[in-house]
């Protein structure tokens, strides 16, 4: 006999933090599910698009949920409707312009729900260590207390796996390299074009990722590399 | 000079638990928002229209998050499309039928979100200790998670009010007595009637209540009651 493997949902955007996540998630033998959260953002049809064809050439099912409540009724930049995004590095007040309130508190209590409905045993996050001075709910804090609501919030105990949280963007490239993961498929930026725009928030972030990894970085960039 | 209120989100289905809340909440002299949460239920249409009602009289503002996400991905038989609502006592199997999972991770997770994108500090809900034995997300173990999850995963660190959570159902019906609250007006039954149908589980659950209280029930039963 041997012991059935975990089934994981996945927090799955098609970027390259989740897609490598994807990769090494399969790589320890778990049987994933992805999760796509439409959650009314400029750069969210492509991301989704995306996702699903990364999906659909690893043979792994993926899932949307609608959470279009958070474009209705939240305040944000990064909503459709919002003002316009913020084309400086990021600082701490810009960075907040374009937060989704409690958004990865929001992604993880539905994945969590969703994995109890489908009788999966724990759900994974992509979050990382460059989030952690932006953003308050991807930093290690916010984690371990909702790690704790899911466990104690569900029948089944469902875990919270975030094994990158501790991690830069550059360790995570390396980490794909190795896994073998075609970076080139990935989408990171929030511009919503049809090349990455290289010169957004998330732009200069995955370009500064390949810089940290020491690899050449595959992306298209509109204007050039 | 004097100190504004705290605002403060109160989750709210026009049930007698949060009803009584929204009472206690502006007797202490909070500014409440109340949210309704539309998740794909039988009963949460006569629900959400009692609680408009309700908000309209006491002259609270009152918005709806649209969670329709939860009835198109989860397996619940108190969701539209389930099966037949158990129609025994509350016992775990059945309840467990009834469950959305980790519903109220979900809406505090929402109302999180909603509260800091109005700029409000906290956010209310009235699970209690009536809820203990059959729901864990009602538990104060997955309460006390959840409220640091908040508080570290909000800009504004939200803060989680559940002073019901070690209260019985009959001690918040007094309590709502103490504050002049109708309670005819309020909402609990699941199976969707235009009477309550006085035989569900939150019907046995509302009369017993009434019972423990020593008061006398204002609801009307359909077959009387």
């Amino acid at each position: 006999m041997t012991t059935p493997a975990r089934h994981t949902v996945l927090l799955f955007s098609g970027g390259l933090d989740s897609t490598v996540l994807l990769a090494d998630l399969r790589h320890r033998g778990d049987r994933v599910t992805a999760l796509g959260c439409d959650y009314g953002s400029r750069h969210n049809r492509r991301e989704l698009a995306c996702a699903r064809r990364i999906c659909a050439a690893a043979g792994v099912p993926f899932h949307v949920l609608h959470l279009g409540f958070i474009g209705e009724s939240f305040q944000s930049h990064l909503l459709k409707g919002g003002g316009e995004l913020p084309n400086q590095p990021y600082d701490e007040a810009s960075m907040r312009q374009t937060a989704v309130p409690f958004r990865n508190g929001i992604m993880l209590a539905a994945a969590a729900g969703f994995a109890e409905s489908i009788g999966a045993q724990a759900v994974a996050i992509a979050a990382h260590g460059g989030d952690h001075a932006i953003y308050p709910d991807c930093r290690e804090p916010f984690m371990r207390s909702m790690a704790a609501a899911m466990r104690h919030g569900t029948y089944d105990n469902i875990l919270l796996l975030r094994p990158y949280v501790k991690r830069s963007k550059g360790w995570i490239v390396a980490r794909g390299e190795r896994l073998g993961v075609d970076f080139a498929k990935t989408w990171s930026c929030y511009a919503g074009g049809r090349l990455h725009c290289g010169t957004c928030g998330t732009c200069r972030e995955r370009r500064e990722a390949f810089r940290e990894a020491g690899l050449p970085d595959p992306t298209r960039y509109a204007g050039g590399g």
